[in-house]
């Protein structure tokens, strides 16, 4: 996926603010689902994040064409694990794992359905 | 209420980003209710905008310590206007007309509730 | 120009938050320069807003492409006035009129150079 | 330092937007140096995030009030390492640790100067 950076996404060090480094992830993972006309929210439960470790490796700047790639790397009954990665033009310049679990409307786990979990195995490194 | 401008806020111009003018008008809208016990959530009902007129008359930099003020200027069956300014210091720096819609969960306008009515009232300018 | 709504988009009420409408608009305008390989920071000056009036029509929601339309309706020596709309497939669903003002390291108002000039005229109303 | 949960903050999941805890821990960590008078942006230089890891362990709702506690885990020449903590009344909802390096206007790591480091010193855990 690719996006571009606009003024909302800078802040006044002249570069991109982090916590949107996240923002772009977020369009990544649910883009996955709305590419193959899906929503990322299913029967009225989602995937909630539990768990981000992040590098920001070199910063993004106005204007910047950046692609966020996503991968699989663990998936389990109630929670996966995915890995992102942002490039500008062939620099890495952030990665992230990130663990999700899926919540109903009660606010707990619940076991992914077969359909779900078939969609990621596709994207399982 | 008073608001603090973070890096958040600001953009590469190195002053607030514009909308998070409109950001901090809705905190003191909501303020308002928090700081009577109360939720602008009302029975799954809220309060959607409409219209907004904004004149940004003077920028705000990391660091600045705004004042802003709500008055309500009209008080209708399904709909208010509220008048918002924002101040650094003495300065008028920011002021925006603002028309509310109160929305039910069927997405239509419903008669705003006697209470909620009166709360406004006292705000009313 | 097309937007995607994602997650951050959103608030509680299940749609977009209002002020997010204004970051769209900005992408849409950054973009007319961006994708004629330019940059909308001009010698270290750019277009600051000092008035917008928006109409909210329709809600949007998780998942929507919105196409966000720009035209010029105004070019004066120092500011202008671009007049952008949103739509949902054949529905319109938000309009805003912005003033802007060209402003440089000094943060005071510029005469705009003719070359951008130019590239405004294009898209003149 | 507390910070309440407004609309803005939001996603139409009806919690906090995973990102914006992040922006909670900025304004905690920029609130140390505006309390003492102090800015985060020192003769230029400021402190750039290099690495984050965070833990989502409870989610926080609109109206809530969080409060923000910031350490000093560790204190380098040119970078150091906080850890932040959220809790809701007193249950604990989400922590991070960061590293953050002090970058100058040249992109590149710089030693922290002495007043700087005693300021840190202070909160060293």
């Amino acid at each position: 996926m690719q996006v571009r950076v606009y003024y909302k996404d800078t802040d006044m060090g002249g570069i991109v603010y982090h916590a949107n480094y996240l923002n772009f992830c977020e369009m990544a993972r649910s883009e996955m689902f709305f590419k193959e006309g899906k929503s990322p929210m299913i029967n009225g439960c989602h995937f909630a994040i539990k768990k981000i470790d992040a590098d920001f490796m070199s910063p993004a700047y106005l204007g910047d064409l950046l692609q966020i790639t996503t991968k699989v790397t663990k998936l389990k009954h109630t929670s996966l694990e995915l890995y992102h990665e942002i490039y500008r033009e062939e620099t890495l310049i952030f990665k992230q794992s990130v663990t999700l679990v899926f919540l109903c409307k009660d606010g707990k786990p619940h076991r992914i359905d077969e359909e779900t979990k078939a969609f990621f195995r596709q994207h399982l490194f």
